[in-house]
C-alpha cells in the first residue's frame, strides 16, 4: 500500500469547452462513435464539426473550419474518432496543427497520447496551447478515507462490461434534472468524460488510488444533490472486477441501478466466463457496497434490448419487471418502465 | 477499461544480487525495518551492511565499505531504511555515490524515486550503473486473461493491511520448502520484492493492469509446483478492496490461508470501520475467489500474537482452532500449530 499521498491540490479540472468534433479522415461510421455520443449527450457543448480531406462521416453538425469555430466560441477540438489501435494518423497531423493555430486547444481520448507527437508538442508551446489527455489522472489523487459524504449518489454497475452504464447514467442524470432534481453525470471513463467536460478515467488510476479517485470525484454536496456515477467493468470480470469494487467503494452509492444487455450470456471476450444472473449481481453489489454505505439500496434493473423488436422488447422488460419485483427499463427506449425506474431512484 | 496493450516482452525482472545493505545515518532502529527483513529472510543475499557516519543502528551483519561489499560478490546496494515520509535525505548521497563508482547497482523501495536525484542520475550514466525503484512495475502490464494456469497456488488474505500477509507467506515458503515441495514466496509490494529478488509492486500499477500483474507475477508451473503470493490489503478495506480483489482474480489461488491480529477490531486509520470477523472474512474471499478458480479453499488461519504472552498465544491459536474447525497458527511462534497448518495447505 501506498502510505505517502503527493502534494497539490485535489480536484477534478473542467476541459475547455464548447469543442469542435473532428472526425479524422473515416469513411466507417462505427470508429465516429465519441463524436456520435458528444453530439447526442453534449450537443448544446458542440459548435461544429471538422474533417480531413476525403473523410466521408459526418455528425449533422455543421461544417466549420478551426477558425471559423473559434469564432463561433469553440475552444477546443476533440478528436471524436477511436479507430483500432487507438492511434493518432499522421495524416491527420495539419488538421490538428490548423486547430492550435486557430486558438483552440486539443483534447484526446484515444491510447496514443496527443503530447506524445512532437510537431503538436512544440505548436502547443509555441501557441500557448493546451494538449489534452483524457485518460491520464489528476496528478495528486489520494488513498481513500473512507469518509461518509453528504448528498446523494447512484452509481451504475453491471454483469459485464460494454452493456450500457453509460448510457444509463447518462440517461438518468438528464431525466433526473427534466424532473428539476439537481443531478451531475460523473464520468470514469474517456467517453464519459468528453460528453462531461470533466471526470476521472478510474480504470487508467493507480490501483492504491482507484477508491480514492471515486471519492474525489463525487464530493460533498447539498443534501438534495444527486451524482449519478457512470460505473465501470463488473464485479464478475476476471480481469477488471478490482476497478468495479474500488469504484463501488469510493462512490458510496445510495442507490445503484443494474445495466444488462438481454440474451449476453458469457463475459465479453471470455467466453469461459458465464455472466452472473441479475439477482446475483444486485446482490453481490448490495453487499460489498454496504461496507461504506449501509443504506445503499438497488432501484431496479438497465436492460438494453438493442438487439431486440419493439413489441419484444417490451414484453421481456415486463416480464423482467415481474420476476424480479422492481422497476426494469431500457433507457434507450424510455417510456412508462424508464419513468418508473427514475421513480424508484428517487424514493 | 484499456483496451490496448503496450508492446513490449512481459516478465518480471530479477534484481541484481547478492545485496549490501544500506542504512543510512538512522539511530531509530523501527526505520530499519527493510533491513532487518532482508536480513531474516534473505540472509544468504545479503553480504554485509554499510551506513553513514552517526548511525547507530545495526543488522549484526558484517560491516563493509561498497568496494569491500562489490569484492565479496556484492552487485547492489539496497536503501533499507523507510523513514517517515520516504525521502532520501542529502546527507546520504555521498554514500550512495560511493557505491555507483565501486560496481553497485542501486534499489531503493522507498516513495521517493532514485531517479529524480540529478546527481545519482548523472553518476548513474557515467558508470554504466542501474537505479532501480521496486515500487514502479514493469512497463508491458497486460490486463488479465482469466486463463487457468498449470501449476498450485497459495494467497494470503487478511481481515486488514499489515497484520502478518507477507510474513505469513515467507514463512509457508520457507517452510514447504524445508519440507522439499518446490516453492516460490511471490512478492506483490515493496519489502516483499527486496526479499524475494523480484516480483510487482500490485498496488502501483495501474488499476485495468492489477489482475493481469497478478497472473504474469505467479505464471504456469509445474503441476506440483508452489507459488505462495503476498496478499495486499483486504477485501473490506475501504480504501484497498481493488487491489485486493484484483489479486485474488488475478492470483487463482488453489489455497488461501487468512491473516488475522489477535485483538485488532478496527481497519488501521479507519476507526470507523469494524473489521469483519474471521468466518466472514474467509467466506467472502472463497466466494469471489471462486470466480477464477472454482477449486479455491481455504487451508487455515494465521493469527498474529505478536501482542500476547507465549501461554496466552498458545491458548488462543488452541481455541481459535476449535471454534473455527481448521489449523490457526502464528507463523512466527512456528510449532504444532503451524506444522497443521502447513499440512492442510499442502492436504
Amino acid at each position: 500500500m501506498l502510505e505517502t499521498v503527493p502534494p497539490g491540490p485535489r480536484r477534478v479540472d473542467s476541459l475547455p469547452q464548447p469543442y469542435l468534433l473532428f472526425l479524422g479522415d473515416i469513411v466507417e461510421p462505427a470508429y465516429a462513435k465519441t463524436a456520435f455520443g458528444l453530439r447526442d449527450w453534449a450537443g448544446e457543448r458542440c459548435v461544429g464539426e471538422f474533417a480531413c480531406p476525403g473523410a466521408t462521416v459526418s455528425t449533422g453538425l455543421r461544417n466549420l473550419t478551426p477558425a471559423q469555430a473559434h469564432a463561433a466560441g469553440a475552444r477546443a477540438m476533440v478528436i471524436g474518432v477511436a479507430n483500432p489501435g487507438g492511434q493518432i494518423p499522421a495524416a491527420w497531423q495539419p488538421a490538428l496543427l490548423q486547430a492550435l493555430e486557430a486558438g483552440l486547444d486539443l483534447i484526446g481520448g484515444m491510447h496514443a497520447r496527443l503530447e506524445a507527437i512532437a510537431p503538436l508538442r512544440a505548436a502547443a508551446a509555441r501557441l500557448g496551447r493546451r494538449l489534452i489527455d483524457v485518460r491520464r489522472p489528476p496528478p495528486a489523487l489520494a488513498v481513500a478515507s473512507g469518509r461518509r459524504r453528504s448528498g446523494m449518489r447512484l452509481l451504475t454497475v453491471g454483469t459485464d462490461c460494454a452493456l450500457g452504464k453509460k448510457y444509463t447514467a447518462l440517461a438518468l442524470a438528464r431525466e433526473l434534472r427534466g424532473l428539476g432534481v439537481d443531478a451531475d453525470f460523473r464520468a470514469t471513463g474517456q467517453t464519459g468524460i468528453l460528453i462531461a467536460g470533466e471526470g476521472i478515467a478510474v480504470d487508467a488510476v493507480v490501483a492504491d488510488f482507484a477508491a480514492g479517485a471515486a471519492e474525489l470525484l463525487a464530493p460533498d454536496a447539498a443534501p438534495d444533490h444527486w451524482d449519478v456515477i457512470e460505473g465501470q467493468g463488473s464485479l464478475f470480470h476476471p480481469a477488471y472486477a478490482g476497478v468495479s469494487l474500488a469504484l463501488l467503494h469510493g462512490s458510496q452509492p445510495d442507490v445503484i441501478v443494474l445495466c444488462h444487455e438481454a440474451g449476453r450470456e458469457t463475459v465479453l471476450g471470455h467466453p469461459d466466463y458465464p455472466l452472473p444472473n441479475i439477482e446475483e449481481a444486485i446482490e453481490l453489489n448490495l453487499r460489498l457496497g454496504r461496507r461504506t454505505n449501509p443504506r445503499i439500496r438497488c432501484a431496479g434493473v438497465s436492460l438494453n434490448t438493442a438487439r431486440l423488436d419493439p413489441a419484444r422488447a417490451e414484453r421481456l422488460l415486463a416480464e423482467e419487471s415481474a420476476r424480479l419485483g422492481c422497476p426494469v427499463a431500457d433507457p434507450m427506449r424510455g417510456g412508462e418502465p424508464f419513468r418508473r425506474l427514475v421513480q424508484a431512484c428517487l424514493a
